[in-house]
Parts: C-alpha cells; structure tokens; sequence
C-alpha cells in the first residue's frame, strides 16, 4: 500500500470502501457537521450563525489549502506559499475548533484575538513538525512511511530551510502559542497542557 | 470522452482540470453555500437557522442517494429503492430549493407541506423522464450518449417498468404536482410555468 492509503497503522476509507464512497462519506460529514450545529436546541440563533460562518469560510479555505497542496507537487515553492498553504488547509479549521470553545462561552473580542494568533502559531508548528518527522522518525511510530514527502516530490520546511532552522522553527512556534495564552483572561491551563503535549509528539 | 465526462455538450470540470481539482472545487462550493447564508447581513438569524438546517440535512441526502447509486450499479432493483435513491439525490435539494422561498417570506406551515408534496412530484417526474430521455432521444438534444443509463447497467424507470408506464408515470406526477399548486393560499402561477415548461422538456 502506499503512504496514503494508511491512517495511524490503519487502511484509509477509500482503500476499505473504494474512493467514490469514501469521498461521498467526506460529503456527508461535512453537511452533517453544518447540520449538527444548525438543529442543535440549546445553542442561541445568533451563536450559531456565528459558529456556521466561521465552519463554512473554515471549510471553504481548507478545499482552497488541498487545492494549493496539489497544484505544487514537483514545483519549486517558497517559504510564504507553503506556510499559506498550511494556514488554509489545517491551521483554518483548527482555528475554527479553538474559537467555537470562546463563542459558545461569549467570550471578549480581545480572547477571541489571542486565541487566534495561538491557533496561527500551534497550527504551523503542528506542520513544520510533521515534515520533520516525516524525514527523522521510523514508518512504525510515525504510522505511515518515513520521507513520504520526498518521495511524492512534496516541498517541505527541511527539504527548503533544512532540518535543523525546522526544528527551531516549530519550537520557536509552539513557544509563541503557549506565550500568546498568557495574555488570556480566563485559565489557559488546558489549551497549555494540550500544546505542551504537542511539542513533545513523538520526540 | 465517456458520457460521465460531458454536461450541456461541454468537457465536465473533472476533464478539464482533473479529479482531484474537481472533487475539491465541490468541496469549496458546498461550504461557501453555507457562508454565503450565514454571513448575509439581510436575514434573520431564526429565519437563517431554518434554511441551514434545511440545507443541511438536504446535502447530506444527496451525497447518500449518489451514495446508493454506486452501490445499485449492476443489480437488480425494485421501484421502491429507485424512488428513494432518486428522493435523496436529486429530490432533497430540489425540495430545499423550493422551500427556501417560502422560508424567506415566512409562508404557513400548511403551504409549506403543499409546496414539500409539489417538489417530491415535480423531483420524481424529473428523474423518470430522465430516464425516458436516455431511451428516446437522440445524443444530440439530450446533451450526452443516448442509453447511457443501459450501458452503464444502471437500473432504470424503462428498465423495471416498461418505456410507456414510464411515460405515464411521469406525466401522472407532473400533473400531480400541478394539482398541488392549486391549493397554495397565494399565487403559484410562476411554479405552474415552470412545471409545465419542464413537462415538455425535449418532446
């Protein structure tokens, strides 16, 4: 099998189901998620369309990072391309995830803009640490095959700023996130937990 | 170029900017649906929770009846699960379609029903004279290979029940429909061309 064909040691959807069904069953999860949100009885109107706007232009900019993604396979792609690509394609939809926590608890505009710039920061990090294990951890922890990047001509922060500038870039990074929570008004001690455990993915 | 590959006599997108390219473009435009609703300045938010919910589940239908249409490829089915593949993947949306209108100008709850009985005829009648099409008309007119439906060993209205019941059925479900709109409390006239202009689709 190849590298996209496993998800954490196991066969991808569209190996088991065949690529028409799993790409349908993506279709239906994605309405599903709006519908979710839409019928929910105890979230107020006025929060729900806050939480649909930011999914739908969520969603909307991870199909636009894909898009990038794959209109740069073998092509030559500086720093800015790629950190945009991944803004969209991942880091989008994880800022999504951490600000409907602050919607649904009406948090203060000045919140909602930290926890922005903290996503920005643990959503690259959480990129640029996944091409540098793509190049320095075993198939076997990583769950699918070492250098798959390379290998499907994918540009990638080591194969562009080398391995070391990765490593102190993602550090730098999750280090910025977890600076950045400091300035909350409320505990930050989960989201802290959750980004220093992330730091330490597989290290 | 196979008939899956041509719509309105032209290159479909998957042909002219590959797979991938095409299925994330479906992505994007299911998602920028929702945004377009949630993030219009117009609408109530009660009044665009409804069409989200609407919209939602009617998505979700029809990438579950496109589901069933891959899955009914080259079996024998009965009328039953043809009606429901196609209530799903085309009729749900259609449905949607229609209510929005009446969502937007706040119609009662009794032209609601009146309105959901006319699109599940008018969606029906449309597939089985899509069917009746596939047999009947030339390559040309229809915009894509006449019998596609035979060559593909994709069950049929034809198929199961004949090309004059079929005829009948679709004619009975129009008129159907037609009879629907006059008990609508306000003026159903622009509906009623329509449906009529859609009865004499190419015969």
């Amino acid at each position: 099998m190849d590298d996209d064909d496993i998800r954490h040691n196991q066969p991808a959807s569209h190996k088991v189901f065949g690529e028409a069904q799993a790409i349908l069953a993506g279709d239906g999860l994605q309405a599903l998620a709006f519908h979710i949100i839409s019928s929910d009885p105890l979230v107020h109107s006025s929060t729900k369309i806050k939480l649909l706007e930011l999914l739908s232009s969520s969603s909307y900019a991870m199909a636009e990072g894909q898009s990038i993604d794959l209109s740069v396979v073998s092509k030559k792609v500086d720093l800015n391309v790629l950190d945009q690509m991944h803004q969209k394609k991942t880091g989008a939809l994880l800022n999504c995830a951490i600000k409907f926590g602050a919607l649904l608890t009406d948090a203060s505009e000045k919140d909602l803009s930290i926890l922005e710039l903290f996503s920005n920061h643990v959503g690259l990090a959480y990129q640029v640490q996944d091409d540098v294990l793509d190049v320095t951890t075993s198939d076997e922890v990583l769950g699918k095959r070492q250098n798959s990047d390379a290998v499907k001509n994918k540009p990638s922060y080591p194969a562009i700023i080398g391995l070391d500038k990765s490593i102190k870039t993602f550090e730098n990074l999750y280090q910025g996130a977890l600076d950045e929570l400091s300035h909350l008004s409320v505990d930050a001690e989960p989201l802290r937990l959750l980004t220093k455990r992330l730091m330490k993915r597989a290290f």
